[in-house]
């Protein structure tokens, strides 16, 4: 049906929703009043409805969902939180999700029944078509992650015998099932892919032209691959819908680009929580239970490591107890080792992850990171030593600080370089592991290297 | 011309170039062998083929370039590191430039222009059309990492008054200047928006459909919005392809999806080396030079504030000198307060960035952040007793540690909250500047609280 896709006719531009009418329209849906919230409703971009619903207690969220059309809700629901769609599934009757399902592209119907216990979706494909629920079924037999999951099974494809007008015929028959009609895979008669055709290409063509002649060489995605080797794929070779396939070659769905935006956002927000000590698991919405559980974790094992470190102090108890000032200068130059180490991480983990770091460029990177590591240890040595002079007046401490300066940050710009890729090599993530493993080293590295340099050289020379 | 599009004719799929290759090619390169380096561009994606290129020494770089066709220059060029196009632009004659400028389409002319001092950009727009580089002057005049900039000029539009007949006539046209005819606009005489059709929907109407009962509502996005504002858009709107617009309402271009994902995986890095203290403007092919002098900024000002900071531990030189254990333990109550506000810091710019922290869930935000905190700090208070008691046998300094512990991490939970919507405020990009801010804060007040207990507990019981 075509209305489906047009809500409001005559309306050509959706309003903006305010922030500012936030309250005002909460509001008016907790005192049931039907005529704004349908006027809300039928004005709004479902991503803005659903940005309401999001702020609403359940009862209401529910009450608001009921009154739209499935196409809405649809729409409505596909922008909702993980938490919220969870919400909703929990507290919908289950003909209601039902319904919904029928909906959803199979991509989307995956999507959302990957964190629903096996109980729970029997119960929910129990009612929906034979063909649609063998779909599902398949589709979450991929493994969560993998191209298999994101793709989408719906997806235009002419035979490499067709020619343009078939092809059309063909295209215009898949229209009605998929959005994503632009680019048009080419099979054999096995359903193996051999190419592809741009939409834009067919409509220009005499209609007698041989689809091989406006075929284009096309690459693939198996459907094992993982999610942030797909978003890698899509940068690379600037996709808009790529085609997933299996060993042979033949041709089981297609990605969109849309999804990978999706895919690449959740990946670098997984690598920035875990360089900040965050489970990628804690969401804004998570609850405060879940967050203090999963950052408790990390700050415990810091709390054993820091232990461990700082033990190091108390082997030089003497020349502290004799020169109280050291107590004050030795965090400045493991803090610093750490800053050294967490920039040359940073580079690290980040390039590691967007895949420009790779094995053509290894070497050279670390010998850069390595000179980075030297060159500013010497100068804030320099600095270092400066600012103690003048601080402290003592020629001495000055000199053991310039000298632990540079070697602990010389030492920690290579660590911070060496091991994201030692732990990538070992398949652990960089992301979560690096920071931990050069902390510790700088920290105990930095306190022995000053207080090491300090007992020797105050030891001699000092006062 | 069609041939352009396809290369190599009855090759459908590229052959998927291998690392392990990339040395064999390289010697191939070096020796001038052109059978194997014509075999290799022929049957290779120009993603992979620029791959290869940005390992050469400049000299093969532009050899192997000037082999390929001016569209397999396009592609390979837009598929090039930055640096490496800055390279090429300086190297390349400039009728080899104008030649390839003429081939990119408007928002990558923009693009790679965007880098290039006035003098040769009016060198180099002095051999193209006069039209073209009329179009491409008005572009650069949009501010940097606007919407403007990231445009493309060229369009699919249908006129408000037309039907479906008219509108493939329409597409047909605009189909030979642009790639993306998916997404029509919509436009009335003045060329103001009025909404989009689908190619889609065009193609399944009957000819004579009126063109206003295919059209859809349509977000616009002005010119000046900045691109991580647009990526936000097209992430929340679920958009392919979104008009640009002016003041009113008429529309200047198109941005798509695909430009979109580099936006997006871009302010991700910026945001990734903002928070470890690398500047966005590093790259993995940066000069040591480049890195090391934004780095080493970013080091002195940590230097002088650590300085600043740990000159609270001199205000206690008693205490220390008498238990010179506390010198141990003190960097860890410090060094654990960093690791809280870090965590408090990590989850609330990143939620800033994506948009999906916001004025509706500010303060029950900074609320949840507050009692994580203090149940972080109480946890750990907790067991850093236990730890304490076990290592160091001695109840007061673990009672000194445990209370420490606590009130830091409260308070640095608290802190990492804060401290990012107060610099998102004032405008100050919370990436860069938080944790200098909260670093600084949470040592110092970490310092200060533990040796202050110290002091006063130890002063008063201790032995």
């Amino acid at each position: 049906m075509r209305s489906k896709k047009k809500p409001i006719s005559g309306v050509p531009i959706h309003h903006t929703f305010e922030e500012e009418n936030l309250e005002s329209i909460q509001e008016e849906i907790k005192n049931r009043n039907l005529f704004v919230i349908y006027s809300f409703l039928e004005f709004s971009h479902p991503a803005d409805i659903a940005d309401v619903i999001e702020t609403l207690e359940l009862e209401d969220a529910l009450f608001v969902f009921r009154l739209c059309d499935i196409e809405r809700k649809r729409q409505i629901f596909m922008n909702l939180s993980d938490e919220m769609q969870g919400e909703f599934l929990e507290n919908l009757e289950v003909n209601e999700v039902q319904e919904l399902l029928k909906e959803l592209e199979s991509d989307e119907a995956t999507y959302v029944l990957s964190d629903v216990d096996e109980e729970k979706t029997e119960e929910f494909l129990r009612g929906i078509s034979h063909e649609d629920s063998v779909r599902i079924r398949t589709q979450l037999a991929y493994k969560e992650n993998t191209a298999g999951r994101l793709m989408n099974v719906d997806f235009a494809s002419v035979k490499v015998t067709d020619n343009a007008r078939r092809g059309i015929i063909s295209v215009r028959k898949a229209a009605k099932q998929t959005e994503d009609i632009y680019v048009i895979f080419v099979v054999d008669d096995e359903n193996r892919l051999k190419g592809y055709v741009k939409l834009k290409d067919l409509l220009i063509a005499t209609p007698e032209t041989p689809i091989t002649e406006l075929m284009q060489p096309i690459k693939s995605i198996h459907y094992d691959t993982d999610q942030e080797e797909v978003a890698k794929f899509f940068k690379k070779y600037d996709m808009v819908s790529a085609p997933v396939v299996d060993e042979n070659d033949i041709i089981l769905g297609r990605i969109t680009i849309d999804d990978v935006l999706h895919v690449l956002e959740e990946e670098a927000t997984e690598d920035i929580y875990r360089m900040g000590g965050v489970s990628e698991e804690e969401t804004i919405n998570s609850s405060i239970w879940d967050s203090i559980r999963h950052r408790l974790v990390w700050l415990t094992i810091n709390l054993f490591i820091a232990n461990v470190t700082t033990s190091v102090v108390l082997l030089f108890e003497d020349v502290i107890q004799r020169f109280v000032v050291l107590a004050s200068l030795m965090p400045i130059v493991a803090g610093m080792g750490g800053n050294t180490g967490t920039q040359a991480i940073t580079v690290m983990v980040r390039n590691l992850a967007t895949g420009e770091l790779n094995k053509n460029n290894l070497f050279p990177t670390i010998r850069k990171e390595l000179m980075i590591g030297l060159l500013n240890g010497l100068s804030l040595g320099i600095i270092a030593f400066t600012v103690t002079i003048f601080l402290k007046s003592d020629f001495y401490i000055a000199m053991v600080m310039a000298l632990a300066m540079f070697v602990t940050l010389s030492v920690a710009g290579f660590m911070g370089a060496l091991v994201p890729i030692v732990l990538k090599t070992i398949k652990v993530d960089p992301a979560i592991a690096s920071s931990i493993f050069v902390t510790a080293f700088t920290d105990m590295f930095g306190f022995f290297c000053f207080l090491g340099l300090a007992n020797y050289i105050l030891g001699n020379f000092g006062k």
